[in-house]
């Protein structure tokens, strides 16, 4: 079987798994450091999703860089199902938390000063925009995982 | 080639494309009527979402009722990838649009009656609950098609 770019266990997994970790990481940082975030509930959605993303984007980026740089594994059906399946649910959770978030940072600024100030809104957007990479990078590996599914 | 229940062309499907319609115009009902939506982003993006789903819906649910009612039509590689594309990308704006609405609803609820009545609110979560029903139809009719589609 040919290798698959983009699939479990090869270089471009690795790339878009380190992404997935450091763009949810990012929109962690931007929500949690020295802000009250539990006033709102799109935006404790938000670190709940992106609490789960950053380990299981980490975990999946040790296996392949395992088979990257120590020892090749080959792709395994349940493995890659289960994979599939993971990433799925994460990206639509992703995608949800991205928008509520995006939507709700963009009323506050609205509604004016007393909700939040122009500096706490952009940290606010900055977070959904790295929630929304997070989503494309993981929406993509499991496009490549699901598009190696039949193959197996 | 066996039928596939869910595909283009079939009574399931047929079901599915009348679901999504009539949640579409649900959401829409309860977002326009009588409801002035312009001052939110996130309620005019919805109406523009479900505004894309109900044509796209009850286009193909006429497709499909003609598959069924008056002539069968084989499934074709070509449209079945448009249909597959086009399902995506509605599913993924309108679960986008769903979350935005839900939690702009919430955010208008808690910020008290100055933005929003119980009954202007209930009416705006009934809409994001109506978008998130299309949006699950879409996904689901989007499913099928793609599982169809290797076997063209």
């Amino acid at each position: 079987m040919e290798e698959l770019p983009g699939a479990l266990g090869t270089s471009a997994s690795l790339a878009l798994r380190l992404g997935q970790a450091i763009f949810a990481s990012a929109s962690l940082f931007f929500m949690c450091l020295e802000i009250e975030f539990y006033s709102y509930t799109a935006f404790c959605y938000l670190v709940t999703v992106m609490g789960l993303m950053v380990p299981w984007s980490l975990t999946l980026a040790v296996v392949d860089g395992y088979s990257v740089f120590v020892r090749h594994l080959p792709p395994q059906t349940r493995v890659t199902s289960i994979i599939v399946t993971g990433d799925w649910v994460l990206s639509f959770l992703s995608l949800g938390a991205a928008c509520s978030t995006a939507s709700v940072a963009d009323i506050l600024l609205e509604a004016g000063i007393s909700y939040c100030s122009a500096k706490l809104c952009s940290r606010y957007r900055l977070s959904a925009a790295m929630a929304f990479l997070s989503w494309f990078l993981s929406l993509i590996s499991s496009l490549f995982n699901l598009w190696l599914l039949p193959s197996l």
